[in-house]
């Protein structure tokens, strides 16, 4: 693919992602009035849309036609809209601000955050559940891959396990499974979405895809480690060097910067080899992995 | 049924639920062990299980399995024990005491609560999309029916609604409108578990088994709130008079002690009426909703 083709096939998931979720976010007009405020705020107010643009690059690799992973795609994004409103809570990271704005319990108060964030969880259950186009078996191979990777075993238990270890001394392997477990669990569910929408996706090809998702989760969080060092405020949306004021783990903290910048670079290649063996359909994909490692934010 | 049998049945339906929950919870001696804990605390710790055991009351009344619905009814009391998790926690209802214990947040942390919170509710899903015995079409289903009962439009609206309440003046219909979502539709939910379970469920059955459980689900919360005014800490297993220090409104508040108990009584009334086609299969179903009146806790 050209720069110019995938410029326009990201433009185009955008523009799925975002109507998609207009859609299926309950109307600010409607009771219970501030609720709904609070979940359009927290998921439509930005963000790079990464985990729907990986379901999508996913499909696109195995030829899925992506209307059929409108739903999945916005799934995948609902439960990570919770959890940063969860995450952000001031019995949890205690932040004010996300994406450059304040966060969901400081535009509306921490109640309203909660149940917004439950709210948003469920939604995601539901939009897989009445996903229009995929039948029964594939919805719900959907469900439980996305409830696999979000719950005690996944996003949510490395949240805990992420918690449980502020204060304390990490090695890298502690700290790595943490981070598979939190946010590497959600973007691998995201591939799985194009995989499963696939009618009988070839298993070697759906192992390449995971393998990739896993090398791509990982970078995408040492990455984010990296930006809380290097980053400015403005730029990642929320407040640089909050880690080091938390104490938290981080691979920069562990390992130094230039090996920490080292290791996501690697985990960069090891996910294009592994896609290595498919055609320019999967440039999507490896558009993002290079993008990864380039971002300001 | 005679009451040696109903006995039986809720003894039988009690034990599948105990077990199916136990099973279903992650190990306490699994990573990260405190988040399983509180998970399995707040759910094993007791409770009445009157969801499953309306789930498996109204598969009776249709002649279903009850196996075939031990994933479902353990989701709708997964997803009520989440809401217990989240509604206790300071910044929404405050509370110490549930079920004669101290609320999870106490027994452990607000930020484990939180997350406990969040992995039950996945857990719900992930239950009935990997449950036995059932096709692919049923389950999801099932996905969808529990997701509408227990997000924004539903259970989680219900309680965004009742918080907006506190300490403004509510007439009796806005009341109901609070409790349908709050409380009535996860009970609800709970009943079409049993009906979707069947296989080519009569819709004039299905139709009146939802309208049971519509008038017991309104029934169990205006008792509820009796309960709070008339009970004791010991029996209710909360603080009982909570809902008057929070300045919540209440039916024996608004419209007196004695009419709330007609209330209460005319809607178990309609409920039996409601049933009254049925065999003996439903007596289950007609314990229920005399117990729900009798009930001092």
């Amino acid at each position: 693919m050209t720069d110019a083709t995938l410029d326009d096939f990201r433009a185009r998931c955008r523009a799925r992602v975002e109507a998609t979720l207009d859609a299926l976010l309950p109307p600010a007009s409607v009771q219970p009035v501030r609720l709904h405020e609070a979940m359009r705020y927290t998921v439509l107010g930005g963000g790079k849309r990464i985990r729907p643009l990986l379901a999508y690059a996913a499909g696109e690799a195995l030829g899925v036609d992506p209307v059929l992973l409108d739903r999945p795609a916005c799934a995948v994004e609902l439960i990570h809209a919770y959890s940063l409103i969860h995450d952000d809570l001031p019995a949890m990271d205690d932040d004010d601000l996300r994406r450059g704005r304040p966060t969901c319990h400081r535009a509306f108060d921490e109640a309203t955050a909660i149940l917004a964030g439950d709210a948003l969880q469920t939604l995601a259950f539901q939009a897989l559940a009445e996903s229009p186009g995929l039948d029964a078996e594939k919805r719900i191979a959907m469900v439980a891959s996305l409830a696999r990777a979000s719950g005690a075993r996944g996003m949510v238990g490395g949240q805990a396990l992420d918690l449980a270890a502020e204060g304390s001394v990490l090695d890298v392997a502690m700290l790595e499974h943490i981070h598979i477990h939190k946010t590497g669990a959600l973007i691998r569910a995201a591939v799985q979405m194009g995989i499963l929408a696939h009618d009988a996706p070839d298993p070697d090809h759906a192992e390449r895809l995971d393998r990739y998702a896993k090398c791509i989760g990982l970078a995408f969080q040492i990455q984010d480690d990296v930006l809380d060092v290097e980053g400015d405020t403005d730029l990642i949306g929320k407040t640089a060097g909050r880690d080091q004021v938390l104490e938290k783990a981080t691979y920069p903290a562990l390992v130094g910067l230039p090996e920490a910048k080292e290791m996501a670079a690697a985990l960069i290649g090891d996910a294009l080899e592994s896609i290595g063996v498919f055609s320019s359909g999967a440039d999507p994909l490896r558009w993002i992995a290079g993008a990864l490692i380039g971002r300001k934010h």
